[in-house]
């Protein structure tokens, strides 16, 4: 297993975010081919109380690093990946990463 | 659900701190009463072909805040703490979140 995971800062306006991620952006990066299974955890702070650095995290799972490429440069990965760069261009950041059996 | 998310920034020795995550750090955690889950992730680069600001994640899964909460303040959640903090203080970002249905 793959996964893509977006990691978003705190946005300055937490419900025009929430209206662009969830009914647009969301709905565009789901049909991406090949992902398997798309995990969202909304943050609601630190263990010491503090608001966290982000502000929410997306899992994007993948069958290998090679699904995941191949999804990517699909066209609905470019879609997905543009509209990204126009509502969180300055907020997200993307890592690849795989699972650890220990 | 309620998780707690523990994002590791790259360590200067990566060996010396797979051998303490693997061998003490997550046996301790896997003490702690009321975690249902623990999902170790470790990042091997961006999309864009770069080393990635992180190095490993942690989610670690309870049922409820209020399980996570008491979890944390159990004697096996302090003792974990603890040990983060002998090897990881500087390296650790701690957040608690929530799945969201989308």
């Amino acid at each position: 297993m793959a996964k893509l995971i977006a990691l978003y800062k705190q946005p300055e306006d937490k419900a025009a975010f929430d209206e662009h991620y969830f009914n647009t952006h969301a709905p565009i990066t789901k049909k991406i081919p090949g992902l398997k299974e798309m995990n969202v955890t909304k943050f609601v702070g630190t263990p010491m109380g503090k608001e966290s650095d982000y502000y929410l995290m997306c899992e994007m799972v993948y069958e290998s690093h090679n699904a995941l490429k191949a999804g990517l440069k699909s066209d609905e990965g470019k879609a997905s990946g543009k509209d990204l760069m126009s509502f969180a261009g300055s907020l997200v950041t993307l890592m690849i990463g795989e699972d650890v059996d220990e």
